[in-house]
């Protein structure tokens, strides 16, 4: 089941996706897609649905964050051992969490506004996760169990923000846009091993990043694992589990996202995204 | 006015403490003190209220956070002169932020949970704000009109798993129950000048903590500005602004809470909390 969710910003209705790329609207079923409706079992009663028999949505709606009321993003960084070498730092020897602000959070297809004062805003393709129900100290064996379904999230990243100014990353990874998340939620059952996913990501149609979950040094059973170790993950949280080779910080030269640049991303079997970069004094956003 | 959230967890309702020091409930005037019902004007809507004509809660009500569905909490580390010293940490050029995970709220009374493997859990007395309307890019000249109120905030911090693990600090601050926020919303008019506010925090009746807002690196003004040019905030969210000295950490020899140990702690104007500190293992939480 592909889910998403359609309309304008922050005004979303629930839909999925049909077997012929057609949009279904989820409106007489649920309120929305979000974390109250995860915690009150929404995947559970959409199993039986019959798909033909909804609403088809005609035209091409905006197409907006898979997820609604999020309650917190948890990432981790340097997670795939073909990305740590280009960024001259260490394997960890347990994941690195950090995490992006909620408020973020952005449709799949929306632009990426470049903040003010920015200077090296990067791109990330990674295979993120929703989580479905309440996760405390669970065990690696049964971590997956606690999954929704997967999402891919680009973990935009202004690194002069995150590391050249004083204290922690949350700052140049949290901008408002930095974490478009869709177009889909895929449930389990049909994205089957999350460790064999290929990833690729292209700027103005040049291949940057390629690479498959499965060169992940922590795969993402051990992450929900070692992350509801240190705080409980509710409904509608997401994990995003770090990013191939190919950043631009890890260019020679480096190169950054810029008015204009066309970003094009993908994991496999979860479809695909594509932001426009646009300057913030130039945006509304 | 003081507004408060009274009842179970996680199913708390809207109230006030009355000028006597009654506990008064507005289910009747809103659903929830929360992110929602600040967008929606309600500190403005609370102003011409009869406080008296509102029913009064008999016994002794469990007390809440102060505030609901909050979005993130960003936090500002070493923002006190004389704390910034016993750290051993250079003081910042600017505003080191972090973020507490929302799932780490609790209430003022509730106890403090040491996690399973924790080795150095923390306490931090602060003055925190309640964000009332969205605040991006704003100058500090204006920033305090975003804030639609004052209480305390313990930013409780488990050290080895911040400062010790690979990665962020976010490890070590997002423990469940390792944000107590309340007892009551404070709203601008009775809080007067956030910057010269005493706090004080005591560990088993002993006076470990005693500062001034006054000796804060940047003022709560600054921070709103700083936070709103990297991220918007949005109507609850809590913004932290850092503890004065006396944490366990920067004692000789280094002390730590343990279970039973009894955490007091208040701001000028912003009420007491009072948190038992209890194992994991032994809690149901």
């Amino acid at each position: 089941m592909k889910l998403l969710r359609h309309g304008a910003p922050g005004r979303e209705k629930p839909g999925l996706m049909d077997p012929m790329g057609n949009v279904r609207d989820l409106s007489d079923v649920v309120e929305d897609i979000d974390a109250h409706a995860l915690a009150e079992g929404l995947i559970e009663r959409l199993r039986d649905i019959d798909v033909a028999a909804l609403p088809r949505i005609d035209g091409a709606p905006r197409i907006g964050p898979c997820i609604g009321g999020v309650g917190k993003i948890v990432c981790v960084g340097l997670n795939y051992i073909d990305h740590g070498a280009e960024t001259g730092m260490a394997l960890p020897r347990e994941p690195v969490l950090f995490t992006k602000a909620s408020s973020a959070i952005t449709g799949p297809y929306d632009p990426i506004v470049i903040p003010r004062g920015a200077q090296k805003t990067d791109w990330e393709v990674e295979l993120a996760c929703v989580i479905g129900r309440t996760a405390k100290s669970v065990a690696a064996a049964a971590a997956l169990d606690y999954v929704a379904g997967y999402c891919i999230l680009n973990d935009v990243s202004e690194r002069a923000f995150q590391l050249e100014k004083e204290g922690q990353w949350v700052k140049g990874k949290s901008c408002d846009t930095f974490a478009p998340i869709g177009p889909w939620l895929v449930t389990p059952e049909e994205v089957g091993d999350p460790q064999k996913l290929d990833l690729w990501l292209d700027v103005n149609g040049e291949r940057r990043q390629t690479g498959n979950t499965a060169m992940m040094i922590f795969p993402l059973a051990h992450i929900i694992h070692y992350i509801s170790r240190f705080m409980t993950l509710l409904p509608g949280d997401v994990v995003s589990t770090g990013t191939p080779p190919g950043v631009g910080m890890g260019m020679t030269p480096q190169t950054f996202l810029k008015a204009g640049d066309v970003v094009g991303l993908g994991v496999e079997g979860l479809g695909a995204q594509r932001q426009v970069c646009v300057d913030e004094a130039r945006s509304s956003a």
